[in-house]
């Protein structure tokens, strides 16, 4: 099983699907960035995770290779300021999300029923049917976090350094019980090489999850998504400064220390069983091989 | 001032347009069509007026000349079963409605800004800013209206004969104070000729329409949807029926008893005075000609 945010977790998530198949995938996703917008209820994580398994993802690093934009070029075409930008089938997804919901589906069904018209065979699973949105503290204002990545020009701007984070309702939010029995008959469980601060925190601040996963028998093993001590793409640097730890495999393995079994990292690291192998998964064969040698490594800790 | 439904209003009214000029162009519009679909709020009559005052209708005789339909196509590949077609500049202008209503707007102000981002000069107005449905009594069920004539096939298919119709909410409607103003100081008030029982009925349900027009002293005139006894489009004829009024400018004529000083049609009638002349607007000139004449007509009453 793997816990995904961004791009990292869900490339990592596509070689895991090379290495068990679709029937023995379960990828838990992080909800904490959705918005409602354009009346479609939009799920970044989930929807990327979906869009690469289902071997659509585009080359840009997010939406559906082949989307047109007709719809955000209708809304320009009257004036609307379009700062969320969303292909058409990705807003037809949305639509689609926020009409089940609003018939009285649960994010996890609404979510299975576009996964399995994507032909993703795979289990993806939002980590909770509550809302949970993530805020960040900068320029002593919170900002929803979709806002903050996009409108204030998200961490690379050193003018709006992160205060805080927040996950706004992780408190009441819970585990789905699809996720619990995910987590309690897993083999092995991998965090992939998220943004640990703002794509893995907030599935591990659901209130029951850090109890799910102590409680399974099953391994605990992070990718850390440093290559050569660098980010590879988004603002982990800027949201680990925030949180006081050094950007390296050290900080990263602090930062889940008490919940891993071990990380998987390209240099080792002093506060855990490091398996030391390459984890820039720039192709295909890279993300089998890392997703290959992460289970080993996780069912060998077990 | 023209109070327009469907196709012919919008079409007499872009003659009207050529005729006196934006400044002095009010128009009606029926919103008993109006439905929420797809995250947006689609309004058709005061839309489809509008893209004419644009010159923007499509060929088709809805939507928009040159807009796509990639969200559509999205639901489609989503296996959602779309019923109701709405292009993709189509489907942004009701989103951006449908957000405009949420954060309060009136319909009347939401319906401004766009036609104002369409270039269109002349004023539109919703017939009032509380909702009415239009319904359809038919196989012994209520339909909304468009489900009535789309997935029912509308009135066409003579096993759905229409039963009763009903305007839900018109009771509780009132004309808002850009209708009521424009209504007292308009020079003449052209009822165009679409449907009269399902896109002008609608307008004269809302309550406190007809004291409205019965007070103003402008000369209220219809004009035929008629032309050589036969409806030119839509389900005029099946509607008709449902009155028990003949399918003739008679029966028109009839329908509108008590409300108009006179009738513009291409067949004199009993009941009215009657301006004799060819009503088919299929060309510019037609309709700058028969809105023209229609004008004169209506002065010549007053």
């Amino acid at each position: 099983m793997v816990l995904a945010g961004g791009t990292g977790g869900a490339k990592l998530a596509r070689g895991m699907l090379d290495v068990v198949g679709p029937d023995s995938l379960t990828v838990i996703a992080n909800t904490g960035d959705d918005i409602e917008i354009y009346g479609a209820y939009v799920s970044p994580d989930p929807d990327l995770v979906t869009f690469w398994l289902a071997d659509r993802i585009h080359d840009r690093g997010w939406g559906l290779a082949g989307d047109t934009f007709q719809v955000m070029d209708g809304l320009k075409a009257i004036d609307v300021e379009v700062w969320f930008n969303l292909g058409d089938q990705d807003l037809a997804i949305g639509l689609e999300r926020a009409r089940r919901l609003q018939q009285g589906a649960r994010p996890t069904e609404a979510h299975a029923t576009i996964a399995k018209a994507l032909n993703v065979q795979a289990t993806i699973l939002p980590m909770a049917d509550e809302p949970v949105r993530t805020k960040v503290l900068a320029d002593d204002r919170w900002w929803p976090f979709q806002e903050y990545m996009i409108k204030a020009g998200g961490a690379s701007a050193t003018s709006h350094r992160v205060q805080d984070v927040e996950f706004h309702g992780a408190r009441n939010a819970r585990p789905t019980p699809e996720v619990l029995n995910a987590i309690a008959t897993a083999r092995a469980i991998v965090i992939g090489p998220s943004n640990p601060v703002i794509s893995i925190a907030p599935i591990l601040a659901v209130n029951g999850m850090r109890a799910a996963l102590h409680e399974t028998s099953a391994p605990v093993v992070a990718v850390s998504p440093l290559v050569k001590g660098e980010v590879v793409k988004g603002p982990t640097a800027a949201f680990m400064d925030f949180t006081g730890l050094p950007v390296s495999n050290d900080g990263i393995a602090a930062y889940y220390d008490g919940l891993t079994d071990g990380l998987v990292a390209d240099q080792r690291t002093a506060g855990l069983p490091t398996l030391e192998t390459d984890v820039l998964m720039a192709t295909p064969e890279d993300r089998r091989r890392v997703a290959e040698e992460t289970l080993k490594f996780a069912l060998a800790l077990g």
